[in-house]
Order: C-alpha cells, then sequence, then structure tokens
C-alpha cells in the first residue's frame, strides 16, 4: 500500500533528521545541500508551481495602460449606485484583497450571503466567485457592479454615462484601447479590472523553496509542507495558487454546518446549476496568503486558522490532526504570505 | 498519520473479510448487510454522489420540446459544412459517445489534435473539453461548429440561413422556444443541442451502490473502489462524474509523454490562459464508461486501460500498482459502464 510506504518514508525522513541535524536555521547559506525534509518532498513537488509575474490572458492582453485605468476603476466608488463603495472596500489591497468580516457590507449596508475572497493571485482560479458561476477575473467584475445588495448600479448604460461625465475617464478608455470607437463601454471596463486583477500576485518564501532555494522554509515550514501533502490536504490545494483549480463538495465525511456552525445552509454550486450532484460543492479556495485572510470558509463562519484546519481534516479526510501537525501546517501556510506590489495598495493620482 | 491509519483498517477489513465471509454473489439478495468492504468504504462514499436523471440547468431549463430539437441537430451533417459529419460522427451515442479514435477526422477528413471525449455525462462537468475553454455544454454546442478542422462551417449565420429553409426546422425552433419573435438562432440552436446532452446521463451498478443496494457492487469491486480511495484515484475523480470537476497538472511526478509516448507536446490549459503556472494542467476526464471509451488521455495516446491506469498512478501518485492492485480497480472501472437511453441513440424520425 502507498500509504503505508508514504508512513515508512516520513518515519525515516523524522528519523534521518533527528539523527542529522539540529539546526533549522534560514541564515544557512548552502541552498543546494538537501536536508532530509527536501529529500521527502523533492518527488512529491510537481503538484505546485510557483507564481507567475502575473496572470497572463490570451483573451485580455496586459497592458500599462488597461493596469493603469483598471487601478483607477478598482478604487473608485463611483462604481456603486450610492458612492459608498468601491471594488476596493470588500477587496482591501491593503489588507490582503480582503475585508476581514464573514459577509461584506453593499452600497446600502446590507450584507451579502458569502464571504468575499481575496482578490490577491485570483486571476489564476479556474473560475470565479465560490460557486464558480463566472468564468475569468474579466467576467467576475461586471458582477458586483450589477448585484442589487453590492454595488447596485442599475444598469450597464447608466455607470457607462456616470464615468463618460468625469473628467480623465474617457482618455483613459482610448489609451486602454486604442483604435476602437467607442473604447468607453462595460466591457472594457471589465477587461481593465481584469488586467490589473491580472497584476496582483503575491510571491511569497513558498515560490523561492519552488524555484530552488531550499534554506527558503525552515525545517517545521517542510515539515508541515510533508504533512500537508501526505495527509491529503494538497490533493484539492494545489497548483500555483494552492487552490482555485477543482470544486470539491464540502462535508465528504461530515455536514460542514455541524463543524461551522453555519446558520445558513449554502447549497453553494447546486444554486447555480440546479443540479442534485452539486450540493454543498464549491471551489476550493486558494491558501495564497490564508493566514491573514480571516475569516474561513464560504460564509467566514470560522475566525481561527487552527480550527479551520481542524474542520478541513475532519470534513475533508475525516483525520484527527495532532497538536504538532496542526502547528506545523500553520507554519507551512504562513508561508504563503507574500506581498501586493505597493504602488497598487492605494488609489492612483491621476 | 492517516496514511498509517488507512493502511490498518485496510489489513483489518482483509482479514475481517477473509473470516467471515467467502461468497461473492451479486444474487445475494441481502442489501442491508454490511460485508467488511462496505464497512471499509462507509465513511468514504461523501466524496461521490449517484448520478441525477438528468443534468439540470439555471440557464437551461430542460423542456420535451427542446431536447427534441436538440436530438435532430445532434444527429444532423447540416452542421458540417460539406455535410460529412454531424455532432454523432466523434461523440457515438452507439459506442458510448466516442469514436474510439486517438482523434477525430473533421468535416475535410483532417484530424483534431485532441482526443473527442465521450459526451455521456459531460453537461455535469464543471468546464467544457480538455482545457476547460468553454462553461457549459450549451457554450461547446457552439464551437466544433465554427472550427475551421472540425465543422468547418464558415459563420453563424450561414449554418442558420441553411437551416431555416430545410423543412420543419423553423417549428421545431418555435416550439423548442415558444415566444420568442425569431426562435431560429444560433444561440437557441446551442441550447437546443445543451437540452438533449443534459439527457445522456447513464447510471450504472455504482450508482446503485452509492443509493444503498449493498450487493449492486462484486467483492472485487469493492476492494477496487477501496483501493482506487486509499491510493488516491479519487482526489481528483470524484463526484457524480468521478471527475470533470477539477484542473490538475497531467504529470506531477514525471513528464506526461515520457510514459504515454506523445509525439505532441501539449501545453493544455496554459494554451487557453497563456499562464505559464497552467503548463501540462488538463482537465481532470470523468471515469464514467472509462472502459468503452479508448483510447485515453487528451492525445488518445494510450489505448489499454490497465496501461493507462499504471500510468496515472506513476505520474500523478508516484505509485506503482500490484497487478492485484489493478485488476480490481479495473473491475471497479467497469462497474462505471452505464447505458444511454436508447431513444436517444439514433436520428429521431421525423
Amino acid at each position: 500500500m502507498k500509504k503505508h510506504i508514504l508512513f515508512l518514508a516520513t518515519i525515516a525522513s523524522v528519523y534521518l533528521f533527528a539523527a542529522c541535524s539540529s539546526s533549522d536555521k534560514k541564515e544557512d547559506k548552502t541552498t543546494t545541500e538537501k536536508d532530509s525534509y527536501d529529500l521527502a518532498l523533492a518527488d512529491k513537488m510537481g503538484m505546485f508551481s510557483p507564481l507567475p509575474a502575473q496572470a497572463e490572458s490570451a483573451e485580455n492582453p496586459i497592458t500599462d495602460q488597461k493596469v493603469a485605468l483598471g487601478h483607477k476603476l478598482y478604487f473608485d466608488k463611483n462604481l456603486s449606485k450610492e458612492g459608498h463603495i468601491s471594488c476596493n472596500s470588500c477587496h482591501n489591497l491593503n489588507t490582503f484583497g480582503v475585508d476581514n468580516l464573514p459577509t461584506s457590507p453593499g452600497d446600502a449596508g446590507k450584507n451579502g450571503g458569502r464571504n468575499s475572497p481575496t482578490v490577491l493571485n485570483a486571476a489564476l482560479h479556474a473560475t470565479q466567485f465560490w460557486d464558480g458561476r463566472a468564468k475569468d477575473v474579466e467576467e467576475q467584475a461586471g458582477m458586483p457592479i450589477l448585484n442589487p445588495i453590492e454595488m447596485a448600479i442599475p444598469k450597464e448604460d447608466f455607470l457607462i454615462d456616470r464615468l463618460s461625465k468625469i473628467e480623465g475617464y474617457s482618455k483613459l478608455f482610448e489609451q486602454a484601447f486604442p483604435g476602437e470607437g467607442n473604447a468607453i463601454s462595460y466591457k472594457n471596463l471589465r477587461l481593465a479590472i481584469g488586467a490589473f486583477e491580472r497584476k496582483l500576485i503575491t510571491p511569497s518564501a513558498f515560490d523561492n523553496y519552488l524555484n530552488g532555494d531550499l534554506t527558503a522554509l525552515t525545517k517545521q515550514e517542510k515539515s508541515g509542507l510533508l504533512t500537508f501533502i501526505n495527509v491529503g490536504c494538497a490533493s484539492c490545494h494545489n497548483g500555483a495558487a494552492l487552490g482555485g483549480n477543482s470544486f470539491q463538495k464540502f462535508g465528504v465525511h461530515k455536514n460542514y454546518w455541524e463543524l461551522t456552525g453555519s446558520k445558513n445552509i449554502d447549497k453553494g454550486r447546486a444554486e447555480v446549476t440546479k443540479n442534485e450532484a452539486d450540493n454543498y460543492v464549491f471551489k476550493v479556495p486558494s491558501l495564497r496568503n490564508i493566514d491573514k485572510t480571516s475569516p474561513y470558509f464560504h460564509d467566514g463562519s470560522v475566525s481561527k486558522l487552527d480550527k479551520t484546519i481542524e474542520i478541513m481534516a475532519e470534513s475533508q479526510l475525516n483525520y484527527k490532526l495532532s497538536p504538532e501537525e496542526k502547528d506545523n501546517i500553520i507554519a507551512f501556510l504562513k508561508s504563503l504570505t507574500g506581498k501586493v506590489d505597493e504602488k497598487f495598495k492605494k488609489a492612483p493620482i491621476n
């Protein structure tokens, strides 16, 4: 059985570690010498990939002009009917692309039904929203603007008329979409915001490790990574974003609400597809910056990361993590905390 | 370690099995008495769900009239420029929704670059095509028609003009889309074909097992299912379709082409997204009817199921299956072979 082999490998690696090393220093300059964890991890890392510099799109090539326009739009409260909120209100770039609330207040102060996920690295996801109802960030960007509980713009033309009257926008749209007869359009607004979001990529220590710097992670972080893989977390949380690339049922072994205490039983993707087979199925979220984006789950029902990890192990893997395993996984997850480009954290001056 | 527990559980279940049973008969009428495999499987089955009667869609409610129109369109060679092929040519409903070729010849006889996946149960997938470039069967249906190598229709209006001149179509479109000013449109053609495909669901012995008939699977099939889960196959091949709900890199532990012998190195989803992080990433295919839909992989490069399973275990899980494990998994996979409704296997008479 593979599991047995993995178990023996883990035991062996722990033994080797104890036998050959007593230091756990990031300062160690030797990047090519593999420790026991590196050896145990070497063959398993293909399921991850380092973050790209930006999330390219064949349908929406990234240009500086689109990004500049998208940057301005992202911070502009004119995108909400009464002018109370911008994209950045719920997906705040100073707080890792979230507002740290279970659910977010819309333009009229009423809260939505699901937790606002982080915008950071979201452009890498296979689909958008917790239920995957938009295929990319360009499609996503247009939807909260028109949602009556969120930004509450009554219709596309209403917003385009409004922006046309604001000095500077027409020119920025023309620069971002040169040669188009009518550059200032809702479609181009979506494309510009999407292009901006494609720049919100946050490489971290984990990427350095993936790129070959074996000292980029501490021994505890590596141990947590090994557990993360061996226990089964990485079966869903893999790829560049450690998630965002699949739909899975939340609550394989136990109804999720029995663990999260959720008051509203959200059926997830079945709400979109109307298909029973999609009951309680949600997009697997990315774990990039997870330490900074509490509260957790689709409804923000759990605020602590350790409790969240416990629930995941129990609901998805029918496994009870030891306190040490949990600590190590948390240490690893913290190595996924990266940085958003400083110049994107504030509204542009123009 | 979870793996160790699983290993012990497996050992225990094998022991229990040996101790308490020597029969392996489907004819056993006792459906409520759990054998050792049922006990070992009981807590793991939440990752699957039985097939629904049809794949519902909030955006395209299924009606008999749409299905009747979609059925006719699906078999109509007028949907290709020179009239050589229909949807059914590559996705043949008499041969489990495929043509059993590595790649399929288009209207002009030239082959496409990827294997034609089965249309059966495809409406349940989270996205369509090997690279997920269409979000549902309705979007998918419109694309091969306009693809120059596939059905080669030069543009949407060309096809709608052609169909308008064929007796009966206008009326069928009006019946399928009542109250619409101009019912015969490319969009409605896509919706009708999509509605038809939403009926192509093939429940099998596995669904009976999921629905509580513990005799629906043989002991060998159950043993294969347990291995399928414990080894890690079910991490990706889960849900109602046992796949179709995630994107994963093909070749986690080894470049896929070193195992499949693929001549063309297809980058998969990266061809759509232009993103390096998506290199060699493909949609995980459904395993429904997998025994009948050879050859396998995105390029049809491997024709034998046992070889395919070996490659999957090696490339994705770094695991070498024993001959017995492989046999058992194949036995389980055969329990996923279902039936398409007989009335859909031929062109409708009208």
